[in-house]
């Protein structure tokens, strides 16, 4: 299964101020991502600000999706949600709606017990017979999986993979480790982030869950194989040319940066869903030069 | 305005496993607080569950709430949400149905800047003519706010009040102190949270913002009367036999405590929204001995 391996590309999900999918500049940025031949696609991830769509409209933007790649490239959508049974019910739509598999983060309001997140992903996982990614992102849910949570749900049928950020302590080939030793060999490890791709990639990482794979697919995906191909400097290389933006990701957030990134590439004119808002101007030069340093990269 | 003054008292919102709320036993709770006399009632909060319900339930609680509450109490109604223009719209819902005034927590997935934070609270404070209380949660929206965004937000017109946690520090009185000088004089600083609320209410704390005085509001009330008179030894007794319950608060998130309470007395069947799950049964009992040791107070 190539699901949960390379390159899975996170887009923005471009929306009107009213929290309307606009389904075909969604459709542009997909073909962008077909095009450049991305392994999965990562649809309604945190970039694509699933938390703040309503059902209706995270059904019409996975329709818009499934009929844009068509069957090409595999599509990975978020059903996260507050309410467990809310949860089952996006699942469900994304199964009708032709997803290939899911993505569940253990969003929150009250702080959840390690048994209430067991729970909530073994009662989604079962609600439909789609593969599920266990979205493990302590940035956004505030959530902490221990080993032996993890380890648990790696044993849950459908559960096939984990989506895991740059651990506190920086070594993520150790914690790959330790997952690998715990988990069924098929069970796919993957990085979640962007800073730190590199290394995750090289310590062997099953798939690079990324954000600026989402706009920017050509760049991400030339990180990624020549993570496969073992040519080490060549992805600190391309690493070095994404440095300036991963400080921007690091200082105003991802998503900040990818919608500014969007809108200066001209790719849409969409802005995020409020409360969060557009960086300044001032900003948006720093991210023009961003990607300045990136586009070097692939000038021959 | 005695609005966020005294024992402000926050049921749960008791609802079906569907998320439908059960407006007999909400009214039935509701009767309780009137005719022990609470200052105000704080509907839709966290341990209402606010963001386990929908737009709709929640307007059918505030309807009920204010049917049953007939303006004798006032109404002091939850409107969190994760999109701004989602929190407006759950504004006018509640100033439509009858509430009194809003309380709103900066409620994130994608985690906010204090900019972001600043127009989120403006845009809901001027969706209506109601006066709102920040409700300051970092338990459970994970956002930290300065004393400048305080100060900047208690300037703002409709913006009368702030529900406060512990600090980390534990001084309250300190915070007060700082929080008093920095706001204007008729802008409400209140305590939220019940273990710590005895040292609140003699640090001169102006509300007690009181989860258990949502379901038990005698001793509650008890304990807000003897602080306003200024007999510290009787607010040390009381504070003594609620030790039990804030211990099992401090273990289980008094969310769940207060549902296992509610079952116990049989004032409501209803369980947490899930993933939240109900207590077990040997944790029950640990709940049965607490409220034994604060009924134990109202013995003559």
């Amino acid at each position: 299964m190539t699901l949960f391996r390379g390159l899975s590309a996170f887009p923005i999900t471009p929306t009107d101020a009213h929290g309307r999918v606009d389904t075909g500049a969604l459709d542009h940025l997909l073909e962008r991502l077909q095009t450049a031949g991305v392994d999965s696609i990562g649809l309604l991830g945190s970039t694509g600000g699933y938390m703040y769509l309503t059902r209706e409209e995270r059904r019409r933007a996975i329709a818009a999706a499934a009929r844009s790649v068509g069957g090409r490239t595999p599509l990975i959508v978020g059903v996260g949600a507050l309410r467990t049974d809310e949860a089952e019910n996006l699942a469900r739509d994304a199964a009708s709606e032709g997803a290939d598999a899911l993505l569940l983060a253990p969003v929150s309001y009250t702080p959840l017990s390690e048994e209430e997140a067991y729970q909530h992903f073994a009662a989604v996982a079962a609600a439909t017979d789609l593969p599920l990614c266990v979205y493990n992102n302590p940035g956004t849910t505030h959530f902490t999986f221990s080993d032996a949570l993890l380890r648990r749900l790696a044993s849950v049928p459908n559960i096939r993979a984990v989506k895991m950020p740059l651990p506190k302590d920086m070594d993520f080939k150790a914690e790959l480790g330790r997952l690998r030793q715990d988990t069924p060999d098929e069970f796919a490890v993957g990085y979640s982030g962007d800073r730190g791709a590199a290394d995750a990639l090289l310590a062997g990482a099953d798939a690079w869950y990324s954000v600026v794979g989402g706009l920017l697919p050509e760049p991400a995906l030339r990180l990624v194989r020549a993570a496969q191909a073992g040519d080490v400097a060549e992805v600190r290389r391309i690493d070095r040319h994404c440095q300036p933006l991963w400080e921007l990701f690091k200082e105003f957030g991802s998503i900040r940066v990818m919608y500014a990134a969007a809108n200066i590439l001209s790719l849409s004119e969409a802005v995020p869903p409020r409360p969060i808002l557009p960086l300044t101007d001032a900003n948006c030069v720093r991210v023009t030069a961003a990607l300045e340093a990136l586009s070097g990269l692939m000038r021959p």
